[in-house]
């Protein structure tokens, strides 16, 4: 078969690679019908993942249909479409016991595409597929369901449960790019009174507004501060949830809130930010980071079509052969408007 | 009357200042029968709360006996005992009506000793008596139910219940000085496995084992995170409890948290902290900050006695004619292995 | 000034009373600019409300504008315009200062129309002005307000809050007057799946597709176990809300859910139910009942517009001399398809 | 090798039966070192259990030591010492992955001595073993280790969870076999300030009180909600478990509890109760049931020795081949004053 295969910083190749085999009882092999590219991709290809190793083959979510399955596998069946998730869950370890396969210690976690080869392939081995993929609905189509593989449950979970999110609350999402984005369209399903959106980039601004944001600020032109106050009676917001992931736009998230706000932080960092507990330590807030576990794949799919548009978060569409391509106009997002790039046999 | 007077930095005097008045229809006059001194009372001395100005007196801890009421306070006459909170609360505004009495934006708030005269002193002013005091039960000795005031409610809400310790959990306490000391008492209601005291000095690691600590780490000789982790099969405190309020401390204690772990601050912090999110992003915490609000204080009464022993907090006892002494014996903790010194008339 | 004035079972008149003076220092005299009619206003005229007595002017919900005020209020203004909460809160006692009002141990509770002269009034004493009143937005009509007193806070509280509706689920509510469908409205704030409304009258089960339910059940013809099941892959509804009040729909409602689900009682039941214990001990069920608080009116106020639109909720206007026209419109709810009725001076 | 085994009503042998084998690859073959007799094996004795046919080995709690496992079985291994929970866990199914075993939909639940053969034998086969067993912890002993097999969590999850106990709380426990008990015990856990035990009998009060209780109750002499009411200023119990089983009890606990109290059923219920909604619908009550999840396990293991001795649970010892005595000693728990007997090899 092929893949796209990562041969240190900078290199990636669609090229040909043996087929995966099932090497534990409790693995499925997927016929990939639909992956994409992730954020994390990119990172990985800058050379800033180190557990990635030549020849690996890249990528961590998909859509697709299940060829074989190990002799331990019981709700999986040859045949079946299913969405992949982007985290593995052993579903016997005590995180797993409480629905936190992200923190997985028995072997899952973030894995596909990091530790063992991913998605970006004709076919992909994924592990403890009882609890690691999710049986399609009759009639969805694939590039939707794709979308609850790992970006909206990222949004949804580590952006609006941690922020814990309630109605009437002033929710500021700082940085609209993919990521926001989903953290916006998770937060409307708890109807806030009214979602900022926070970014430096006036065409991502104008995407946060078709996405649902109310009140869009521009943090070149305007002070965010300002604005979230003038909403809020100068108290601050209920929930900020940073989506970027440096220290400034973290740092502006813990400015954003009222005492008793909460500050959701989604983005990747790759450095410390300075937490001002001069000021906050008074101030009742609480603050959360998290690597999504995808356990709220069972309600997204539940709300997926009238309650859940997610067909805006696709761009662009690429077959497997032009990967490459798919690759520059994902990396070139401010020129291509690219948010998420389906990749389809 | 006399009273403690602040008179600009390290400048404090017990003299004859007039004894207050009713000025609202809300306030009590309340006679001290026993006070005390707080951390905060030597920030202030050391000209760190620019808020507090000169002639101000100081103390935000009473039990005292009501000697009037202003015409619509209902729910305390004079002549009954009460505890005096460190923090007032106007019951109206949305913070109060949630229990936050700290973030009362209604006039109260941490409002005695810091923007009006304090409780050092024979009497005092409270301001929204109603739901500013509490009734002292019969037969409570002064000195036990002073301790509810503010410190073991501090160490209870900022602490323990910001922190959720759940029955089981390893909680690492970051200084144990009173403060932390009434974390680990609070703690205790909610049956942890291991309660871990950290701290740079022998003696208060030895008044920690007194308080309920059943592990002690010098910090100094041991290093906490693998005294913690081995505790913990190598994964992290579930809490790790924040109570001296420097950056070091603070960025100890989100290491030693495993991941889905809470770090709780109660920490005065002067200058910011690190936060290392690089490390944190995906280690799904949750850090919390907080002023007091005393909305524990009616259970607190409830468990005093068989199941809450605070006395071990009262290490001296001043008259409040001694009160510039009883200060310089607060001072010297280190020497002096003062906790809490009680002054009473 | 005149008033609607109760006079023992089935009998009221609208005549003329002593207007109402500032008995306390926390009251307000407010002029009522709107008031409507409850069910439970209904029950008092049947006799089955003994506490409420000959003379008695009925009514718990008002928009208005207030008069004059007590010493003691500091939040309200003669002149302010104010929706009146139809629950007092005396802001002090234990149940007040955890928003719990409706329990309020302190003089508070329902006592509108029910203990006190009541809003069906050209002007009413509202006691505890501070924590019972809520300033209206400028521009805000008063006829959507005024559906903030009662019935909306009560199908949200009482039923959506209490029942613990989340995303995705599937939510049954049983009975869908005006109560069921402001449950409806509530439940919509937290995008459930599936709003199963269950009724035996069509032009009732009409309203609630009007108020957002996407499927609706003629119990008469059908079976509304049968059709949750068929929505929850044979599982039962996550939520089912009691909004009639007989044993026979709340039994209905325990047999709806699934296990671990909720049901959350709302109807004024006048007699016992059967619990099935038998059959539910091992289901894990919560099973919640409650009288309003109202501690939802700030957040109801916020999403009032585009996110809550409540004036499909007011289907008849009357002048307040007309007020017992305005009770056979709403007594004949079947025949004149009445929800709420708005009477204005 | 021997077993207890049910011949319909009444009818139990201690007899030679075929050994048990793997079936499934998730299946451990687990020596049972030590075992015990539940409330619910006399249940089924008495014919009320039709699920449980002719042939069927009893019993749903024991510590053992793994003989054989699945090759699928990943976290246990032969040789290991292991608790085996009365519940199984498929560990795939949403229940399973929620924590909410007890209502696994994927082939477990209380399946052991009911739907299959169970751990009053001397091997016994348990499906899901990596979801099913918990390692012992070195030292342990077997009777302290078997009283977390079922009777503790149930007490703790389905009665202290459940009725979400907290600091401070007054707590009536009503009935006080050894459900009852566990109640106490992991009551304790949570400080309440008074746990009040309400019984029939005197020797099961003197039980009580040796494991925590520090009001008891004779409901035959004293009116428990007079008692309940002493304790709380007239408002009720914050929460009431009940743990008998019949409608009288039931609704006993639903009169104990004050306004926004919670009722927690532990009770085996074979008739309806009535639930008294003309009262209750106002006062904010919450009312749960539940079968136990053994998700408390791990927790509990953490505990055991300093913060919980369950060694006062073990009343009784007997040799497997004196199976039929343990359960005459056990049956005749008034005169014996059996609480759990353990049966060993």
């Amino acid at each position: 078969m092929h893949a796209l295969v990562y041969h240190g910083p900078g290199r990636k190749v669609w090229e040909e690679v043996p087929k995966p085999v099932i090497l534990d009882d409790t693995d499925a092999i997927v016929r990939v019908d639909a992956t994409t590219i992730c954020g994390s991709d990119l990172h990985i290809l800058k050379g800033d993942v180190p557990e990635v190793t030549d020849g690996r083959i890249l990528g961590h979510e998909a859509v697709g249909t299940v060829e074989s399955v190990g002799r331990s596998v019981k709700n999986v069946r040859p045949g079946d479409r299913v969405l992949v998730s982007c985290i593995s869950a052993c579903g016997a370890c005590s995180y797993c016991r409480e629905s936190r396969y992200g923190q997985c210690t028995g072997g899952g976690g973030w894995i596909l595409g990091h530790i063992i080869d991913g998605t970006q392939a004709e076919f992909v081995r994924v592990p403890f597929a009882d609890t690691s993929t999710y049986p399609v609905p009759a009639g969805a189509e694939d590039e939707d369901i794709l979308m609850l593989s790992d970006i909206l449950p990222t949004g949804y979970e580590v952006g609006v449960l941690n922020g814990q999110v309630r109605p009437g609350d002033v929710v500021a999402v700082v940085g609209v790019g993919p990521i926001g984005l989903s953290a916006i369209m998770g937060a409307r399903l708890y109807s806030p009174s009214h979602i900022v959106a926070i970014d430096l980039a006036d065409s991502r601004l104008e995407a946060a507004k078709q996405f649902g944001a109310d009140v869009t600020v521009n943090s070149g032109r305007e002070d965010p501060l300002e604005v979230v106050r003038s909403l809020t009676g100068g108290l601050g917001a209920d929930v900020a949830i940073e989506a970027v992931g440096v220290p400034a736009t973290f740092e502006l998230a813990t400015t954003l809130i009222r005492p008793c706000g909460h500050v959701a932080n989604i983005g990747v960092h790759g450095q410390p930010a300075t937490l001002h507990l001069e000021q906050l330590w008074t101030r009742d807030v609480t603050i959360t980071t998290g690597l999504v576990d995808t356990s709220s794949i069972p309600t997204l799919l539940r709300l997926l079509g009238d309650h859940l548009e997610v067909r805006p978060f696709v761009t662009h569409h690429f077959a497997m052969r032009d990967f490459v391509a798919a690759y520059e106009t994902f990396e070139r997002a401010a020129d291509t408007g690219a948010l998420k790039v389906v990749v389809t046999p």
